[in-house]
């Protein structure tokens, strides 16, 4: 299958500027400020789905943002792909951090990226990487090679939870019906060192409020005797990690699946280098849960981090105040077998018992999703396997991240299929960070690679 | 001299109708975007004090806002009124909890305030009391019943710190010589329990930055191998209390003044309930120092309060983020005998200290000053708790405060004269808080007292 090598070198130019196009509107979820570009990039997202050849597309109306579902059906009696991907971005703040505009790309040379990289909010995930599933399935179509059928379902609400999502999956059993499901919206180790994700973590999002008096005070006058919802929110948030910096909320670690010896030394063997990691975020000490390595840390073990805080006066110079209220947005990273419900409960009646009674704490809950671990003795993921294998010319390297999409252990649960992970991007690609890229030959080498694993797919499910 | 009192009843509405448009110029020394209405305030006072009556008024300019400088010198041989206020107020937010705008000014009934209370910011703090100064020295010239030569020293940086007054001090002994300084910027018990207030906390203000990654991350892909500066900041931030609430920074009390039983003893017979304290800021408990009553807490004892927190993503929804930067604005309230620039530099040896390896920590001082007992067996305190027995018909209680005004310390060092803090404001009236107000009654009853004080200081003098 020679022919999508010339056929991306062809139109090459085009894949970009259409990306380019895709990246130009704002679609950040989060911020309802943006809804209408929200809704304008569904409809991008259908047309180009039009135009890469589906028979039928739809947008389908949510209680949320849209679903855009597309289709190709060339024999009933063929194998089945479910593409999943999002076209909502996160929100691109702080925005003055940008070297360039988040919503203006422009494709800049790095040292991991000497064919350039596409620097935009959104250019990895997924918006990147969704597109690079239309422009191979576009090839596909227009060179013949299609070899079973495609069902395509792209959303909006991935950064916010995917809330309408499950609901939409739940429905839909029968439409989405599929033998196997891909996404890629994950990362890579390395150019040279492909892998295929094989686990996610689940995520538990809560937002929290101490509030002391009922306005804000003049410290001077009541500093001292009255609860500073400030000094209590930073001391219950202190206590929710002991000096190992394990979690200390009473039953969290209850379901953890804790992994063997023989899985920890297996995972030791990923290239990785403790010096270039620091390096490459500029840190002279990691940190984190004791007895585990950085890369056990972030993947098989459950985190708690404070994702904002703010209160008091937080303008230019100084102001003198107790103030009535502070708040925090936290979130939980969990491993498999935690059920996020769960672990959000227990967090939410800790939280509530530690606060004393000089203060009023609300927690409400964000939203969540379950962890995920896909097994790597089936023929879809040999299919990957050996589809990396043609493009790259090395086995890929199955690991697990830390990251999590939440919608992933839905699909099992509801469609009864399993999940491929087909991430082309690197974790050095800033997503959810000012500065997001998506590396030029990353973005061919995802439409070059993905026709292999249909066709590696059709042909192991004979 | 009950002429007072039928010129106020006279003249009442114009010091209402001119103490309003005082309060309407928004000069919030703080935040620069108000620049020009803090320019525009001196120049009110300027005019306030040359229609009053003085001879001669100046604007001096410094690096910061300027000084409005006036005086009427009657008598070489008669002594000295150094009168200090200032005309710049706190910032207004958070806006949304005011109920009239901050800075147009309304008067309302209240509960407290039967004959009403003007609602704005400043009208208490202080621009409300310092007109008052300026109305009673009108009516004092108006009648003919100024008894000694007065100096006006009104400021435009008070809260911040008083930056640039201390150099004008120094520079202007001799233009500043004086026999007594009267400020009124603090408050009283209650309006059927006047006080005097006889001591004031020292203040450092800092503001510190605690920096993890050089960008934001991904929390999926680094949760839990990553320092999180917010965390991080907030474990900080804890353990600067211990479980008695005691400050544990090295050498903190090392200076302080501990108080004898017998003055702690003279203070608890204050009246307070604890009961209408925790109801007039709807707080089901009290917090502080162990071992100390809520009354000492807030005056005797130094104190470490968070005045405002912030990092990471504080916007709408959610964004899982480990952010790159946290930041937060402290200040501690002190005591006698601590000085705030040791107190400055052991809070940032320590919290430098405290920081572990895997994060950056910088401390920005911003501003401080010392504290100041203003003794009672003197005759300035004589003709101030006469002038108060003459108004309100009672001897007022001698009271330590647990505010902050920097620069009193500073002119007994540099003038060599004490100062009497005459304040008619009250706890509720949520100076530095939204709807800052001050009775009509207490602005009138200010204006009535003062001349009371010049006439008893005179005779007293003799």
């Amino acid at each position: 299958m020679d022919s999508v090598k010339s056929y991306i070198k062809e139109h090459k130019q085009r894949f970009l500027d259409e990306l380019v196009e895709l990246l130009k509107i704002p679609s950040v979820s989060a911020d309802n400020a943006f809804k209408k570009d929200v809704l304008l990039t569904a409809d991008f997202v259908l047309e180009s789905l039009k135009k890469a050849g589906c028979d039928s597309v739809e947008l389908c109306e949510t209680d949320g943002y849209p679903i855009i579902y597309g289709e190709k059906i060339i024999n009933k009696d063929l194998p089945t792909v479910l593409v999943y991907g999002h076209y909502d971005v996160q929100p691109a703040d702080p925005i003055e951090l940008w070297t360039s505009p988040p919503f203006e790309p422009v494709i800049k040379k790095t040292e991991i990226h000497p064919e350039g990289a596409i620097f935009a909010r959104g250019a990895c995930d997924d918006k990147g990487q969704m597109y690079m599933h239309v422009k191979a399935f576009e090839y596909m179509i227009a060179s013949g090679n299609l070899p079973c059928n495609v069902k395509f379902m792209i959303e909006g609400e991935e950064e916010v939870g995917s809330v309408n999502l499950s609901a939409f999956v739940t429905k839909n059993q029968e439409k989405l019906k599929n033998d196997v499901i891909i996404i890629s919206d994950t990362g890579m180790i390395a150019n040279d060192i492909p892998s295929i994700t094989t686990g996610l973590r689940g995520l538990s999002y809560v937002e929290v409020e101490v509030t002391g008096p009922n306005r804000d005070l003049h410290s001077g006058l009541y500093g001292g005797a009255v609860a500073n919802p400030i000094n209590i929110l930073s001391k219950m948030i202190a206590s929710l990690h002991d000096e190992d910096n394990h979690i200390t909320i009473p039953g969290f670690y209850d379901a953890v699946q804790e992994l063997s010896t023989e899985e920890r030394a297996e995972m030791a063997k990923a290239p990785f280098s403790l010096e270039e990691y620091k390096k490459s975020i500029a840190i002279d000490d990691v940190h984190g849960e004791k007895g585990f390595s950085t890369n056990e840390r972030n993947s098989i073990r459950p985190t708690l981090d404070v994702n904002g805080i703010w209160g008091g006066y937080i303008g230019e110079g100084a102001k003198t105040v107790i103030a009535s209220k502070a708040y925090a947005k936290i979130s939980m990273r969990l491993v498999p077998n935690q059920d996020w419900k769960v672990i959000t409960e227990l967090f939410k009646n800790h939280f509530e018992n530690i606060a004393p009674k000089s203060v009023k704490v609300k927690v409400t809950p964000h939203h969540g999703g379950q962890g995920y671990v896909t097994p790597i003795d089936n023929i879809a993921y040999q299919a990957a396997s050996e589809a990396y294998e043609t493009t790259f010319g090395k086995t890929p390297i199955p690991q697990r991240s830390g990251g999590s999409i939440p919608i992933v252990a839905l699909f099992e649960k509801e469609l009864k299929s399993k999940t491929i992970l087909m991430g082309f991007g690197l974790n050095s690609d800033a997503i959810h960070s000012p500065n997001e890229h998506f590396g030029v030959w990353n973005y061919l080498k995802g439409i070059e690679t993905i026709p292999h694993f249909y066709a590696n797919f059709a042909k192991l499910s004979l």
